[in-house]
């Protein structure tokens, strides 16, 4: 019987997210201007000082998240490193006082170094503010974040001037997977943050509407019949031409998987829940999985042709990060033993992979054999964030499944 | 002796260069709306429509050059696509009639998609104007590179505002290695453009007064005592901090040394030359190329740390390109039998690596181990450039060395 597994599986997971946590507590705290070291060596040792803006949010997050959820992560110490966080970000994230536009990069002490023509600086913001609220009581961060989500729904459903991408005339219009993505996120992330019914986080008539305008942009990525998730489509659902749109990202359909199940669950949607878990996690995963030397390619094209990234075959950590959860999420809905099959197969990569037993935390970047291509923990995109978040899901809801089973063994 | 291989060498490049331009002629024009596709797959099959300005810039220019110097290439078939390639860009390659900017990449029939907030779209723009006016005796292109080669000059040297940069309090003012590697790349055009002695082509006091800041600004790259060449320096020539500071790109390094070495020799300055030879072909040569594997590593870290760049430990083509330029060039200047080794060491690993038996011309991306990852031959960063001007100046050197071996002996 599958659930024979999971108390095994349950410790593999546990023990995991706290290796992968005592790294980022030992290492990553700026004790001198608040917020967190992310370029870190195998060992822990600072490479780079800069402040990339996602990390920062992200780490905010994570903290809080894992203050308020699992409670041998409740601890002063943590509580007071995500508050440094938060406030840094408040002080130092926006370019200027009077613009909501965030910096994608800050030097160690808050100077602006870059600016992205994209809303996830400002996603990451809301996501780190929200659950900073959430976690300190304190109803200034809740604001921020409820002023940060108004701002980004404008940009992206009324008005994107704001965000500085000049208006090209050979430009098609086009819909990345991301942007939907990202505000499904952050919806979940408000309304679990005002269960008690504070009402619309952002533009539109509120909560539902946005939660389905996501819904329906995020389903039309799924095309050729449902055989295949592209990146990027027009806003109305169509193929692009060119590279740019057969592009598939097998790790970012499979984490659109999960937004979309989790959002299933809460509106009781069970066609939606099959669409996500059949479109969205089953497909991508077949496409994705490397028969010759396991693990998930990063990006591939639905011709078959090579991608022009030049990374299309290497294998990051976070794509098994999120297959991680969908599986097991999967499991959950379903109980059908093959998904917990597949989190098994992924959990086994990824540790033996990825995982560093020396010093913590993961590896981000393999080739495609599967040999560590770059050794530090974390770099330019990888902070505190997909590793926690996945192993502290997993932790979750591993731990759910396993007391069911004793319920009902 | 080292000239015996001087004609079995010479057979070997001039082959390659025709089955790389059979590949370009036969696949690569557009005869509806001018100018070159890029995106050919292995077999020169169309993969994408898109026209990246840098490598229509490029394909021009190689046409001419080669019409110009090259007997068997002087044909109506070239110059005729040179010339829709030059119109193609007179018309669309600036983003609006009243700017000097340049897209980036434009649709097939000419409407931009993407601009840069670099000088480079500009710079090909020069390029391909420069060598058309030279092919075809029209003045209108001579003038067109002459205007917008004084525009990039005052982008650079006097006020870089109208490239659309944000100024930003945290951003350290840099120097990239490539602004003035391109700019004295221009300015070589330029002067053999207009031998018969036209003047000044830039801003400042003239060509060598432009020469001079160039060359200095690229020796302010070279650091650590002329044990590293670093890509990005302060403008005053101090080293960066974190990984931006430390990247060194060895092929980039050994492509300014043999514009360096060009220089030295227009100029006769002899201990240019060395530090050229020494510093920016050897010594970056030494530390790029893969003791375990062959071949020319992407990037570096000036401590041996990994770069954060996904790529840094892939095979690209035109390192190598560059790398054969710069050791035949070495040899012609010193006879020193240890450069023609090398120019014969990266042209056995190029053409058993890179070139396709089947098709013609080179793949363009090799994993660390050599095997191609990428089976197309052009894409958007790879056109009808780097392989045809290396073939192309490795031909013409090596049959001026065999002409004087063979007057000598």
């Amino acid at each position: 019987m599958a659930t024979k597994r999971l108390p095994e599986l349950l410790t593999r997971v546990r023990t995991e997210l706290d290796r992968v946590m005592a790294f980022w507590l030992r290492h990553s705290h700026d004790q001198e201007h608040g917020g967190f070291f992310t370029c870190l060596g195998r060992d822990g040792a600072v490479y780079d000082e800069l402040k990339y803006v996602w990390l920062q949010g992200r780490q905010v997050w994570m903290y809080c998240r894992l203050y308020r959820e699992l409670p041998r992560f409740r601890t002063p110490q943590i509580l007071e490193a995500a508050k440094k966080g938060g406030e840094f970000l408040l002080r130092h994230a926006r370019v200027s006082a009077d613009s909501p536009k965030c910096a994608f990069v800050l030097t160690r002490d808050g100077r602006p170094v870059k600016v992205q023509r994209t809303i996830f600086s400002e996603c990451f913001y809301v996501l780190a503010m929200s659950e900073l609220g959430r976690a300190t009581g304190d109803a200034k961060y809740t604001v921020a974040a409820k002023e940060m989500m108004s701002q980004i729904v404008r940009w992206v459903r009324e008005d994107p001037s704001g965000l500085g991408r000049p208006q090209l005339s050979g430009a098609t219009p086009d819909s990345s997977l991301a942007v939907p993505m990202m505000l499904l996120c952050l919806l979940e992330q408000m309304e679990e943050a005002s269960e008690e019914g504070e009402g619309a986080v952002g533009g539109g008539d509120g909560n539902a509407e946005l939660g389905r305008w996501c819904v329906d942009r995020i389903l039309k990525h799924l095309q050729r019949g449902g055989s295949v998730v592209l990146e990027t489509v027009t806003p109305d659902g169509e193929e692009l031409p060119g590279s740019a749109g057969r592009l598939q990202n097998p790790g970012h359909a499979i984490e659109a998987g999960w937004f979309l199940l989790q959002r299933a669950s809460r509106l009781g949607d069970a066609a939606l829940a099959r669409t996500a878990l059949a479109s969205f996690v089953d497909v991508p995963f077949s496409a994705g999985w490397d028969p010759q030397h396991g693990g998930l390619l990063y990006f591939l094209d639905a011709d078959g042709l090579p991608p022009t990234q030049l990374e299309w075959s290497m294998k990051l950590w976070w794509p098994h990060c999120e297959a991680l959860i969908a599986f097991l999420m999967a499991f959950r809905e379903t109980r059908e033993t093959r998904h917990l099959d597949s989190f098994t197969r992924v959990l086994d990569y990824s540790i033996s992979k990825f995982s560093d037993a020396d010093h913590g935390e993961w590896y981000g970047y393999l080739d495609r054999q599967g040999s560590v291509t770059h050794t530090f923990k974390g770099g330019p995109f990888k902070g505190c964030f997909h590793v926690p978040r996945a192993l502290y899901m997993c932790e979750k809801m591993l731990a759910d499944l396993t007391d069911a089973s004793k319920a009902s063994g």
